[in-house]
């Protein structure tokens, strides 16, 4: 298969769930005994997780784009573990929406961290079978030295998912704040030139 | 009509219906007695319809991918064809969420078989229409001993939708492993070689 | 401007106002005291009304594409009532879920018709705008003959649901049979050869 | 990076915010006492909101067009400015909505207003970014007075939003009004040739 309608595919689904996104974040009812501003005020949670969840997603595509153009062809495996990476980017809008509005439920904010550490998964397992096992699909090779780089690069970005899954039993703010942390750190030059744009 | 506007569009519904999916994932109230974990994990029927949906909902989009490649020109009929199996894919998300909010309803069951059995006759529908009737549209000539092939394995993947329908009545779990075991069989490479590349 | 970035950003919104009109239908709720089944039979005109927006839309974006296909560029006047007939497509989804659940109402009828009818309007603007005033910006010419035809055939398609809408006072149902009517109507050979491929 | 991943991303987030515009408007339920053609009228805010929000995304979007059809590649800032833009831009269905169902708030009113200000300031500053950092990756050289004059406009059209916020607490209806007036305002030949065509 040609790698064009497997990128238009896959940048319409990122693309709906990125903007999809905004749903979780509601709209105060009239019968409120607080005042209008302060219940707006009051869900902050509900734009902070709009935010991280929306950089992140914005820089997984960033990644996905940088993975994709570097292939000539997609076999059918590749087509299934794009599929599966996409139903992990599809179901972040629920992730959001669950620690958005259950911010002092350390499960959420649990759930919310390994939302993300399976997409990074997902990501790295596309990855590694493009480079390991389907080398020959690249369209400029890549050198063995620098294959091996993209991999560990790839795999180091899942620690801190992975350590903000369980610190979310000690404190669901430590997780949102992690999650918070990599989404702006993703997006500086220094992680562009060491993690994502290697993908 | 060129077929590459044809794919567009139908990439985008297809894009579209996929990721509403998440959309059936219900976030727990805050007034809820049972534990937020223990709500979390009683929802499972919603993760399960979401997978399975999910899945299916990805292979059609390969199985399209593939008959409109072989297409050169559309015609009006393929257009409405093709327009008749959009629907029958858009309304997938209600017929997820039918049964992962009401799996303890024998008819959600069944309507949720009945919507992939509805989908698969139309992708049929429409791969028939293009072997039989418009052979001189594809672009490169198939014998007919292999578009033969190619209807008699579209119909065949019809056969355990038609069964899993009925045994709704007996249990739900059935239908829906029926339905899981499905998507799951369509992404291995047996399926593959026999049934999804030839769609 | 190109046309292809007006196709594609059209294309985008047609097919998520075509699949959000799902959204409309509704998942029965647990503490009904009806039965399951019945309960779904009974909430007909939301099927009814999916399967004729969807219709209704489908066509509508066939007849756009004929129409954007025929220029070779759009000035910023052409990307403007486009935006107005994209608007009017986009409403679709509230004006189907309107009369769905209010089918006993003539007003939520008179709605759905008349949404039908603006959106019909604007395709015609549009193309009169196209054919009268920038008949240099078609691919190939058409003789005048041809295009008075054509503005013809446009306009001769609005009277049908101008009817329709204060019809709705008599009854809702003439109504949604009339709308049904024109999209089976509109998806066969005969409207094809005269109203639909020359949009 | 080449642009035309960067456009198609791009163009799939604003449809789907456009689209999903068209949620915010409700259906009048059935308990209601008011008759139900008054509650359709009596809920214009909603109307209004979708059309000034519509009509003002179309509009970015058409100037978004301009911006990166001058540009020749993409990095990664550009790359992330856009995100951020997006971003704004996706958020404005809440917005809307906030404003539609809370016009007696003076809070939604000045909300609404700052979204489209936060969205202009997002675009001026990727203007900025790409004219006075980037010149060299514009496909066609522009003189260092016409990049000025393009960023002149670009900053004087963030002014009326300004202005619209605070005023907000005066009165919602003056806020909208000046929302409805920019998006009209816009759309005109003389806002082409002076503030959108040049971006």
């Amino acid at each position: 298969m040609n790698t064009g309608r497997l990128e238009a595919f896959s940048d319409g689904v990122i693309a709906v769930a990125i903007t999809l996104l905004v749903l979780g974040i509601s709209v105060p009812g009239k019968s409120s005994r607080h005042s209008f501003a302060h219940q707006l005020l009051h869900q902050w949670p509900e734009y902070a997780a709009f935010v991280i969840s929306f950089l992140t997603i914005g820089i997984i595509w960033i990644n996905h784009h940088s993975m994709i153009t570097r292939l000539r062809v997609a076999d059918h495996t590749i087509l299934l573990l794009n599929l599966v990476l996409l139903m992990t980017i599809s179901i972040l809008p629920f992730a959001t929406d669950l620690v958005a509005e259950h911010l002092e439920q350390p499960v959420a904010a649990a759930v919310y961290a390994a939302a993300f550490l399976v997409m990074a998964l997902a990501f790295s397992f596309l990855n590694r079978y493009i480079l390991l096992a389907r080398p020959h699909y690249l369209g400029t090779p890549l050198s063995a030295e620098r294959r091996r780089q993209i991999l560990h690069r790839s795999l180091t970005g899942l620690v801190p998912y992975a350590i903000a899954v369980p610190l979310a039993f000690v404190s669901s703010y430590i997780t949102l704040a992690i999650c918070a942390a990599l989404a702006v750190f993703y997006t500086t030059p220094a992680a562009t030139g060491r993690d994502i744009r290697d993908g």
